[in-house]
């Protein structure tokens, strides 16, 4: 069965998932927290970074309603969270996912996935996190072209605000341990097959420094300022590239857009909200 | 209660301790492995550190028996590790540990503590860990002084071998997920206080990248040539330094030395074996 367009608007049982100190001291590592913010990669007055949301969120989403296809062929195209609250040190959010939309973009298909948490012991909301996936080779199923992305790019001036963060060689074996394994972060000769050089930093973690870069240049660090981040996933980064987010403040939030040290865009249409 | 010093010979009960996968990639992380040791940072063929059983053993000493003392005046003075078989990815160990010795230093009291670990599902002998504690002013508690620290050097010609690994500023925060949270190694007031300027690298943290390059250099990566691996920890490691590891064969093993970028010799009195 190839992709089916009937998943559209389709609802998944509640998914509940469990996380502590531990999992949250490990992403910040992950995503290149270090001693310089010790709130997040310490249990010493430990705060959990806004992003973390990627990593327990998503659940409840019904997979097996999409068809059946190739995971290999699967492109993690965008992804959004809106945080409604901080997300706790540890504890249990319960998920409620649906999928909102199927698109059939000719070479392949799209699929919006989208689920809310809710702190499982308070039923308080907690954060929503949608994921866009590009699922190459399958489209021609039938369905609807959805909308087209925007060409537009960042303003026309300045970026108010910089940030340069170095990735490490081994960046992706510590992110990965935050839960995926996908060797395409991992294994040299998987990665070639694939058709890259060497293995390639998870789309994830990538947005977790550009996280971390937001939170502190329009936020002073403080989580409960951060509101909403969205991003499109450009081009691969690679473990070893430095990252360097510019941001451009508008009225109620800003545009941003992080780049590699040669100039490759590898998140655009960069979205955020802040208080 | 001082330092007791019927505490010589006495054992403790049984101990089990288990461990998975992931918990034997963090640590490899933690001591500095990465993209160039993908069987120990991955699940691709893994295999386990053999200094992973300074992480897992010691379990299994009647620690009570010691007496009471301010564990902030504990210092580890001494590890060794015997290693009788490759230990598994995951499973349980069953630690039995004594106490051989308690010695009286007069400045200080010497607790020495030995833990020999079975795999719990077979009984096959794994390892032992032998710990040597200093535990600041509390000598004189009327026992004996003990051997003298050997004053010997290593030996005075050209080393056979030597590998430098640097260490990262963030070193500590990733070795300390591998369970020892004490905040002398991540908090920076609790070091002040400690007496250091910032916080210290784990002494085991040191030991495990010692133990990477004794095992590259001598056993060729083959984790079922390294026998055995004792070390006096004898200066501190700030994260950031790097360590190099100078190794001098002999007919059964050898001699080794751990020093930083500024020549201070923080490993001494090394003694390797291998097959």
């Amino acid at each position: 069965m190839p992709i089916d367009p009937n998943a559209i608007g389709a609802t998944g049982e509640p998914a509940e998932r469990s996380w502590d100190s531990k999992d949250c001291l490990l992403y910040a590592l992950g995503v290149g927290a270090g001693v310089d913010e010790l709130r997040f990669t310490t249990e010493k007055d430990q705060q959990v970074l806004p992003t973390f949301a990627v990593i327990i969120g998503g659940g409840g989403v019904p997979f097996s309603k999409i068809g059946s296809f190739n995971p290999a062929m699967l492109v993690h195209g965008e992804q959004a969270i809106e945080v409604y609250a901080p997300i706790p040190v540890e504890g249990t959010i319960r998920s409620t996912g649906r999928i909102p939309a199927i698109w059939d973009k000719g070479k392949g298909a799209v699929v919006v996935m989208e689920s809310e948490a809710v702190n499982a012991a308070t039923n308080e909301p907690l954060f929503k996190s949608t994921m866009t996936a590009f699922i190459r080779g399958e489209g021609g199923f039938g369905g609807e072209r959805g909308p087209s992305a925007s060409q537009s790019g960042p303003p026309d001036r300045k970026p108010d605000h910089e940030i340069t963060y170095a990735t490490r060689e081994d960046q992706a074996l510590i992110y990965r341990l935050s839960g995926d394994r996908n060797p395409l972060h991992s294994d040299p000769e998987f990665a070639k097959m694939a058709g890259f050089d060497r293995p390639i930093l998870h789309g994830l973690c990538t947005y977790g420094f550009t996280g971390r870069a937001l939170l502190h240049a329009l936020c002073d660090g403080d989580i409960a300022r951060f509101r909403s981040m969205s991003v499109r996933f450009s081009k691969p980064v690679l473990p070893g590239d430095s990252l360097t987010v510019s941001m451009w403040v508008d009225g109620d939030g800003a545009e941003f857009q992080t780049r590699t040290q040669d100039g490759e865009v590898v998140i655009d249409q960069g979205r955020f909200g802040f208080a």
